[in-house]
């Protein structure tokens, strides 16, 4: 029946001609080409149930749909379009820079790579997202509700997938309790609840022998 | 500088405590794990560079890329925020229904176990998005611009995919020309000049061999 529907709305022009016209579709494709390579940069996280390493285009798609689903659930006052957006290119200078672990010591200054990235996507040919650096410039950078929602869930995240394949990540790096509390430490004053739920599963992992007790 | 910035910025509780409190973390991260399942959706394209199956996540993701940068690009009258979270969800069926190839006998009904799938994700706890079932059925049966520019881009991107992987797909699961002139020919009234690109890269992908040409 809903095939019938469908198959009898016409499909109308999307496009306005003259505007297409001056577009060349290779550069559309090529752009799209250059956003796949997102798909080939490995974070350090499992996948559950799967054993394989997340990729940061699919963790962006995580995070997007987490963002938006707990700020549903908990009512926040956000733009979820917004929202939507920083969380969908929140990694995207990593197709230049590479993923930086969140333990390592050259963190800090992952930043700069991956806004000259960002910076080299804003002007590829075929890119229709003017405001690209922005977007990106607001998830690094800002302080606006959408801002500390995403920080508190690009954390929980890793955070979840690590602790739901029995700490294999952890193990791997040797992280300690330690650097797992003081690196969420931030959330205590932005996002009580899922502080103190970490704070227990931290406990919980070091108990487990998946972090290391110091 | 920036860093400095960052940190003398207080963060401020985003959650109404009040609200907060009814709310169960182990709810919250339940519902985040159900959708890390779709990670474990493999499709029938491979990712460009890598030699591996892309998955419907990580696909999801590129799809609401390419919807924000083409809407933008070719200035469409879209609602943005609604055309990103159909992306974000479009493919969430499969995490109980599975992926259907485009070319598949079956690829009739994959929408009755996908809206299955929906269904079921939609009531599970800590699910905080309460119309879920509206987005999905609108990318799913829909007739506005925004279905339709997601359908056009639903199908370049494999197609993309395809050809730059050498025709892998299509040659490992003996496609022919016809059934991909097919699968796009919607696409001639709605968007002309990705219908005329497409003509001729089925033309070019057969002179390859990596289509069969009947």
């Amino acid at each position: 029946m809903l095939e019938i529907i469908m198959s009898s709305i016409k499909s109308r022009q999307l496009t306005h001609s003259a505007l297409a016209s001056n577009i060349d579709i290779h550069d559309v494709t090529h752009f799209l080409l250059e956003l796949d390579a997102l798909k080939r940069v490995n974070r350090r996280s499992y996948v559950t149930g799967a054993n394989r390493l997340e990729n940061s285009a699919e963790h962006s798609w995580h995070l997007a749909m987490a963002c938006w689903s707990i700020a549903e659930l908990f009512e926040l006052d956000v733009n979820q379009e917004k929202l939507l957006k920083m969380a969908l290119v929140h990694d995207l200078g990593e197709i230049d820079a590479g993923d930086t672990f969140l333990y390592a010591d050259t963190r800090g200054d992952a930043h700069l790579e991956e806004r000259a990235g960002i910076a080299r996507l804003q002007g590829e040919r075929g890119n229709g997202i003017s405001n690209l650096n922005e977007i990106w410039e607001e998830q690094e950078t800002g302080s606006s509700t959408e801002t500390q929602l995403l920080k508190v869930v690009d954390r929980l995240l890793p955070f979840l997938l690590n602790l739901n394949t029995n700490g294999k990540t952890w193990i791997e790096l040797s992280v300690t309790r330690s650097q797992v509390s003081e690196a969420h430490a931030f959330i205590k004053d932005s996002f009580p609840s899922i502080h103190d739920w970490l704070a227990a599963q931290i406990e919980f992992a070091t108990q487990q022998g998946w972090l290391i007790d110091t």
